[in-house]
């Protein structure tokens, strides 16, 4: 097989922000080529799929800026820095359902956009536990709706829910389930 | 169910970049709120589920620079300005496998990163067809091979295969199968 990775030779700052930075960099390719790669930096967050007593997912509603609609997904977040993943999970599952989760198993890592973006989604799946309260951030709104991974797969395949993570997730959920893992 | 949309008030360029370009909105809340809003801005893709006669999918090993890595994906590509997606993945998958398509189905669309990136990627199933050659980008280096959906979802559950979009693009592919679509 190829050696296919790049080396960087140059990186130039570009923009500073609260959500990702931008950076332009200089790459040489495995034959010499040199070619700019453009990356957007996030540090990365977390999606949870937390199944009740009756095999029904907490999905969230809410209004997606950058794609200006309203989309059902599984709740997400965003790592603070430094923040180990499992943390954010237990953090962000809370605040956005209300309830803790129980028997954590790691899904796996996902990368939404790997041809310009650095970031990773780790992706968890845990058991309803103890209510204890929403609790959502300031500039947050969101409604919250509980589906079977059957209803999550009809409506991916209708089109209803485009959202990259939930998508992979309901995947990750169905074959660990088959395989005896959740 | 409450309203969840956000008005935008204010806008300001920060970047015009080849493959992507950002934004700093000032968005308005439904409750009155205003919260900044950082966006990336992406032309949009595609990503191609090839089928052949042994029922195994065409998929590409590269470097992603972004990630620092070499991935397994499904072939994918970038739209050109005010390209049809079927025309981006009609010449995307001739350019990364050789080979044309037939039988086009469309998947869905998907959205990589709807927190804070504009991307949208339309998902495409098709055969086999004629082989017509392999034509790269001067900046792309990649490696082909063929797996079944069993093999793929196999990688996928075992953490070999993070990218989003193929992991999607697996559970597209079964669902429309066994719903008797493709």
């Amino acid at each position: 097989m190829k050696d296919l990775s790049e080396k960087t030779i140059g990186t130039q700052r570009i923009y500073e922000g609260n959500i990702f930075t931008v950076r332009k960099d200089e790459a040489q390719m495995p034959d010499g080529l040199i070619a700019e790669r453009e990356v957007v930096e996030h540090r990365g967050g977390v999606g949870i799929a937390l199944e009740d007593e009756d095999g029904k997912f907490f999905m969230v509603t809410q209004y997606r800026y950058a794609q200006k609609c309203v989309t059902l997904e599984f709740p997400a977040g965003k790592k603070e820095v430094g923040e180990d993943p499992l943390t954010t999970a237990k953090r962000e599952i809370a605040e956005e359902t209300g309830y803790e989760g129980t028997d954590w198993f790691y899904l796996g890592k996902m990368f939404p956009t790997p041809a310009y973006d650095s970031e990773v989604i780790d992706l968890y799946y845990a058991k309803k536990g103890a209510f204890i309260g929403q609790h959502l951030d300031e500039d947050e709104n969101l409604n919250v709706s509980r589906y079977s991974l059957r209803e999550i797969e009809d409506m991916i395949t209708d089109g209803k829910i485009p959202d990259a993570k939930t998508m992979g997730m309901a995947l990750l959920i169905r074959t660990n389930k088959e395989r005896g893992r959740i």
